[in-house]
Formats: structure tokens, C-alpha cells, sequence
């Protein structure tokens, strides 16, 4: 059970509020991040699917209550006491909570999952709905942008051995696959989540025999239908010409050597050399795997050198994010309201406006014009709501704006779906691979300017014009106050 | 069951291995790094804890296998067959494991873990062992970074929310503290692995209440014995000095104000001006807590600036070792036999030098000077033995030479201990708060240069000097061979 999966202030706040009369109220948190990742222009959410599973499993089993009942403040007495703990005991969780499907793409300041309801639950849920969302959604726009780099070639997700935890490994490869990777090293994810899985050999494959052609030998006669060799454990290139040749001989038996694995060295310059190697030995449709710290950058240098590669592994750089290795995805309180009473609007104040939170119950929705391209979404409050005509003002810098009329647009999308409604789930997971070929489709209804790497297109995403000024409104009120 | 949690290579490897008649051959392993994390001195080893329980309870499973069963190679046949499955149902393992334990300070090149034994057992550990060791490794080493610039104060890793995946946090957490962290906010790491808890409340406390001030009471009154207050949700001085206040009428109560924490803007300045004014207000015990993205690059910044924090909430940065979130942990193959045969030794080649391995069946010695402090670590070949009087030689510059004599040396520590023989355990893991005082011992044995950030000593590590002359024997002939 992961309910303590959670930060212990989450538990003592939950504590302060249930001590101070609040445990009825009613809140509303919004789940963003507040820029996208890797300085590109989107993001790609991912991590629903666990959430919703820590969701419907959300209890506090005895052992949990147990642990709670030990700990100690400062003091040396119980942090909590035993009728919080009952009252722990009893919960359910009757939380509204809407969220963006996984493979949407989305942008800062969006809320990618709200939370409505009992003030308690809301907080409660904060720390795992973060872990839950923020990993993956790194993962699966790190992934988009790999696949992205690599035109439409397939990416294989290598990282498990260097990912970060089991479950790292796990989540790693999830979300690499919907982010659009093509297969994963990762059995236990193949197991669990249905994502095919690839991989042949090691060097110490080759090492294991006395010597390398050998070892290609003893390989392709144990696995007929699963052959790409290894070429780099001694001579890059001397082990592409044993590999053609084992490739002749496969041919000549009406078999096929599906590819060869370069793993270090010039990636470029080997490629082209054994691509030339292979087509001259008439294996033509014999693969070149690359591998070797790859990730969208190098590829994109490699595919500009014109690097023979047409299948991609890529490992460490992929399961961890090495560039940033975190989403700034945070949770903040936009409402809440007495029982019986109206909703206050909440913002956490900062010094730097991107920094300072936007209140409401919120929404997106994202417009469309004649050719289904998407041309700006629009952030707006329920309670206000979205009127027909409008302006979607930027929070960052209100002068630039984007009329919305009945006539300007064709279509457009709430990018909000019901997941649980009064703590029930009303959502069907989709399969992963429908949610894989959401990520696809979603990045075509973009202009392919956000997907550059270096100074990406910023997709515009705005306040609707009521709702930017409540908050404009609000802020200056807190200044006033706080001063 | 984690047994599948593996790349599919280790398995079409060991199924090539049944198949090609090698299923009774014995090999030894090595797991190591090439490189120490964050540009540093030293690594703090961890996560064997972790890969003993992964190792104890290694077995295929009924949906192992059936899922096993259903995987097909690229002509759409059966990957494995029957009679290999039947192999993998039965298998037990009965390598004997050699390690350091957590909280060892070690170097690259070192041997972290050592298998021996069936040389298909040895691969189907690879990648659980790399995954289990690789993350915790760099997390502990970091945290050990952290709490060197925090002098001594108290780092609570704060994670959880940005970490990857579930298990990435957990493994964070425990991690984190064999380093030296004081505690974690992760419940479940609390409770998993007796870790001390820490955490009070977040800006949305003081949002859901009509004031800051009426917040602070309220938690106050909530939480007799626990309170640090979050000064910054509105204007941090300000919320300073309504926290002075509470402190103030606690005091008069008989009661204690913990501490206030800080959580965004000038950290250094802010903690300057809060120590003052919680000082004339007579509360010089009450403590001063700094959080938001901090490393210890800005903690040494921030002890520079003579900031007044004297407890440390680090979390994205740690939890992720964001600078460099893997750890470039390897396995390589040192020797294989045949049944009854020798040992031939094995290495991989590579164009770079640092990237040729090391063959042998290796161990490490620690050698100590008179005043116990360390002063070379020589990595040897249980065969070739550990002469009396030898040389360490640097595997890359080969003029740095450490002469080891009888006389010269007054104790020395073997690095690896038997974790398993025989397939069976034969380790006790320490609690954890032992190996979190082994760091702290470990990292007393050292001159204090190798925790230097900015070009930290480089610790004298290197092959015993029949070992390196072996090694270098064995690359000019792997060199002519693959000409």
C-alpha cells in the first residue's frame, strides 16, 4: 500500500485541519508546471494511469496507523492523536478529480490534474499526484522529442540499469513509450504494461567464446529469429565484416540477419562504413542499431552527418532525463469554501509573477482554426466562465492577447476529462497503445515550430480576459495586505 | 516479483548460452564505475541492502514464465523454447556475491560487487544488480556532498514530489540518509526503512485561513510539539515577525517555538534579518530552516554569505542528484571456465583506456598509515595474490607508482565482503543507522581534500603490479588480435 507514500507535512497539516474545525471544507488544487522542459515549446503528460491506481487504493491499512501512532514530535509526544488517527482509519476519499488524458499535449500554467472536494482529501493527495505526474510527463515529452530527432526511425528505450529505482525503470519505460519509443529493454515492463520489448546480446556475449566470429556463430544458430550482433567488443569495423558474413550464410540458408548493434565510437563515420559493408555483402535489409549515450541532440548531429543509423537505443539519457531530471510540476490551492458557504478564491503569492499562482476552479480549453490546427488555449475559471466572445490574455505579459469570437473559430476542446466523480472512478484507462498513438496525433494538431530544439515556437496559452483580471485583482489585494 | 525486472538481452544471452552448450560454464563479474559522480572525489557506496533481497528472491514465477512464453522474435516464432523455460522454472541461483558495504567510501575501477559463479546466473543479476546499486550510490554520495557544506547542520531530503517514479523517491529517501541526511519527509520511507520523519506545513496552510496570523495560531495550537512555521507565503519578513509574536506568547506558555522556514527569495538575506528579529524577540533556540532548490553548491554559497539557516530542507536537487542524475556504474566479465577447465581471463576492449576493463577475479585493499588515515587502495587478483612487497600502479598514468612494503604500511582493510556463498546469504544488513554512521567514519579516514568540490584530491587507486602488467598483456594481444 502506498498511502504514506507523502510528505509528513501533508499528514500534519491534514492534523491542523481536522484540530481547527476545517475538516468539512472544501478546496480545489490545480496540479502545472511552470515550464516546459528541456527549453523546448511543450510538453507531453503522462502518469495518469498510476495515479488513478493510488487513488482507488488510497486507505490507511493498519500498519500505516501503527507507524502514524509512533512518531513523535520534538518533544518527545505523539504527533498525532488517537482520534485524528481513527478518523484516518474511517477516510474515503470523495474527491472530484478531472485531468488531461495521457499523451495530451499540454503547456505551463495548464492544469494537468485538478482535485475538488474535502479540504483534507485535496491535501492528502498532494505529494503522490506530483510523484505520479511529474516523472512521467519528463519522460514521455523527452521521449516525443528523441523520436522527433530521430524522424520516424525506431527509439528503443535502453535505461533500466542506470534508471533511477526499480520503479524509476519502470515508470522510465512506460512513458517512454507513450512519448512515442517503439519498445523497451525492460521485461518487467513489457509484463506489466504491454510494451513490446527488444534487445540480443551484451559484449560479454562475445567474450564468452574464444573468439568473436564465433561467438556471432553460436548466436544466430540459438536465436533464428531475433539476430542483431554486436559488433564493437574488439574492432568496430572487423566485426561488421564478420557479421556479413554470417549474414551471407544466414542468406544462403533462407534466413535473414535482422541487424548489427554499433555501441561506441564514431557513430557517423562506423555507420556509413558498415552500411557500406553491408550493402556490398547484399544485406541490404540488415538494420544498424546506434547506442552509446544517445539523445535527440546527438542524434539530430548524427542525422545531419548522415549516420547510417535506422534503429535507435537510447538509455541512460532517456530514463533519467539527464538534462533535467525533474518537472517543475507543483500543486496549488485555487479555492476553498466554508460547508454551506461560497468559494474564496486563493493565490500564493511571490515576487516574481511566474511564481505567483492563479485562482479559481479552472479549466482549459484549446481552440482550433479551419485547417485543425490548434492556435491558442485559453485558461478560464468555471464560475466565471467562458464567454463567446473574449480575450485570452498572456499572464506574463498582458499585451499580447488573442481575440476569441463565435466567428473566429471552428472548433474547439475542453482539455479537462471527469476521471472520479465523489471519489468514484468514471474513467477507462485507454491501452497504452491507444495512449502512445494519442501522443502522435496530438503533436500533428501543432505547428511543428514548438517541437524545435533551439528557441522553439511558445504556443500561446493565456488567462480568459475575467479571469486575468481576478487575478490581477487578487495579487495586488495580497500585496496591499502582506505590506 | 521483480525477477523479469531485467533487459530482454540478459535472456535471449542466457538462452543463447543454454542452447550453444555453455550452461555449465562459471564466470566472474564485476560491477564498478568509471568516473566519480558530480565531478567529486568519491563515491559513498549504497544499495546492497536492496540487491540482496532482489538476489534471495530470484525466482521465475508461473506469469514469469508464461509471459516469457509469449514473446516472438521478428519471424513472429516463439522467442525461447519449452525445454529453456523449464531451465528458468527450476532455476535457483548459487553464485557467490562479494561487496562493499553501504556507507564504504569507494573510487572508481573498485569492484562495488563481485559475483562468481554459473555463468548464466551471473548475467540474468546484471541488470537488477546495476539498477540496484547504480541510483543509490550516486543519491548517498550526494547527500554526503550536501551535508559536508551544510557543516555538520541538519539536511532533511524533501524529494518525494519530483522524484522518479514512486520507488525513486523511497529509494532516495533511504539512500539519501546512509549519506548523512537527519531525515526525510517521505512517510513510507519512515516506515519502511526507520528513517526519522520531518515536515510541518506548506503555503497552503496559511492560504485556507482568513490571515497568516490566524494560520500560525492555528497550527500552533494543533501541533504543540512540532512547530516550524512557513514565514513566506505572502512577505517574508513580515511573516517573520508574525511568527516572532506566536513564538513569543508559546514562550510565555511555557511551550517552544521549533523553528520558522524559509522557502523562496534571498535566502542569505532573509535569514540575516529573521535570525535578528527572532533574536530580540528572545528566541535565539528557535531555528531557522532554508528550503527551495538547493545543492551544496548554493549551501557553501549561502555558509559564505554568513546566512543564518541552520537546518537544510534539500529536495529536487538530491533526490535526482539533478547535476548528474546516473551514476555510469558497468558489469564486466573478468574470467570464465569450463566445467573442470581454468580460468581464462576476459576483457573488453575499447579505443579509450578507461574504457578496456579489468580481467582477473579482483579485490580491493585499503592501506592505512600510522595515523589510520588512508592512503592507497590497490585493486588485486586473488590468483595472481597480493604480494608482500608490490607496487600499486595508476591503470592510466602508469609513472604513478605507490610502492607497498612491509614496513611501510601499518594495516590495510579488504574492501569486499561475502554477502552470499553458494547461492545463500551470509550477511547480516546493518540497520540503516549503522551504515549511515559507517559513511561518517568512512569519510574520517581520508584526508579532507577528496570532499573538496572544485578539483578534489584525486585518491591514489590502482591495479597491484602483476595484475596491471596481466591487464596490459591481455590489451595488446585482444589489439592484434582484432587488427
Amino acid at each position: 500500500m502506498k498511502t504514506l507514500l507523502t510528505d509528513l507535512y501533508q499528514l500534519t497539516m491534514a492534523y491542523g485541519y481536522f484540530r481547527s474545525g476545517l475538516m468539512n471544507h472544501e478546496a480545489v488544487f490545480h496540479l502545472f508546471f511552470r515550464r516546459n522542459p528541456f527549453q523546448g515549446g511543450y510538453a507531453v503528460a503522462a502518469g495518469l494511469a498510476n495515479a488513478i491506481e493510488l487513488i482507488e487504493n488510497f486507505r490507511f491499512d493498519k500498519g500505516d496507523l501503527d507507524y502514524l501512532a509512533s512518531l513523535k514530535g520534538d518533544d518527545n509526544k505523539a504527533l498525532f492523536d488517537k482520534e485524528f488517527l481513527q478518523y484516518l482509519k474511517k477516510l474515503k476519499l470523495t474527491v472530484d478529480v478531472d485531468a488531461v488524458p495521457e499523451g495530451t499535449v499540454v503547456f505551463p500554467q495548464e492544469p494537468l490534474i485538478r482535485i475538488k472536494g474535502n479540504l483534507i482529501h485535496c491535501q492528502l493527495l498532494e505529494t503522490i499526484l506530483l510523484n505520479s505526474i511529474n516523472f512521467p510527463t519528463l519522460i514521455a515529452t523527452k521521449a516525443s522529442r528523441i523520436c522527433y530527432a530521430a524522424k520516424g526511425e525506431p527509439v528503443l528505450e535502453f535505461g533500466l540499469r542506470r534508471a533511477q529505482g526499480f520503479d524509476g525503470g519502470l515508470t522510465a519505460s512506460r512513458a517512454a513509450y507513450i512519448g512515442g519509443c517503439a519498445g523497451t529493454s525492460n521485461v518487467l515492463a513489457g509484463k506489466y504494461y504491454d510494451i513490446p520489448v527488444k534487445g540480443t546480446h551484451a559484449h560479454s556475449w562475445v567474450m564468452a567464446f574464444p573468439s568473436e566470429i564465433e561467438s556471432f556463430e553460436r548466436f544466430v544458430s540459438a536465436m533464428p529469429n531475433n539476430c542483431y550482433l554486436l559488433a564493437d567488443t574488439y574492432n568496430t569495423l572487423e566485426g561488421v565484416r564478420k557479421a556479413a558474413k554470417i549474414g551471407i550464410k544466414l542468406k544462403q540458408q533462407g534466413r535473414h540477419l535482422a541487424g548489427i548493434r554499433l555501441d561506441s565510437g564514431d557513430l557517423a563515420y562506423l555507420s556509413i562504413k558498415a552500411r557500406k559493408i553491408l550493402d556490398q555483402a547484399g544485406l541490404k535489409n540488415t538494420h544498424i542499431m546506434g547506442s552509446n549515450d544517445l539523445d535527440e541532440h546527438i542524434i539530430a548531429s548524427l542525422k545531419e552527418q548522415k549516420a547510417k543509423i535506422d534503429v535507435w537505443g537510447v538509455g541512460t539519457k532517456l530514463a533519467t532525463a539527464f538534462d533535467q531530471p525533474a518537472l517543475d510540476g507543483v500543486y496549488k490551492l485555487g479555492a476553498i469554501r466554508a460547508p454551506k458557504g461560497k468559494w474564496a478564491y486563493k493565490l500564493k503569492l511571490s515576487e516574481q509573477n511566474a511564481k505567483s499562482s492563479t485562482p479559481g476552479i479552472l479549466r482549459t480549453r484549446r481552440f482550433f482554426n479551419r485547417n485543425h490546427t490548434a492556435i491558442a488555449d485559453c485558461i478560464y475559471d468555471e464560475q466565471l466562465g467562458m464567454p463567446e466572445n473574449t480575450q485570452i490574455i498572456d499572464m506574463f505579459d498582458p499585451t499580447r492577447r488573442i481575440k476569441i469570437s463565435k466567428t473566429s473559430k471552428s472548433e474547439h476542446e475542453e482539455l479537462l476529462h471527469p476521471i472520479f466523480k465523489h471519489g468514484k472512478n468514471v474513467y477507462k484507462i485507454p491501452a497504452i497503445i491507444q495512449s502512445r498513438q494519442r501522443t502522435i496525433e496530438q503533436l500533428d494538431l501543432f505547428h511543428p515550430a514548438i517541437r524545435r530544439f533551439l528557441n522553439p515556437h511558445s504556443y500561446p496559452v493565456g488567462l480568459e480576459k475575467n479571469l486575468y483580471e481576478l487575478r490581477t485583482e487578487l495579487i495586488l489585494k495580497a500585496r496591499e495586505m502582506a505590506a
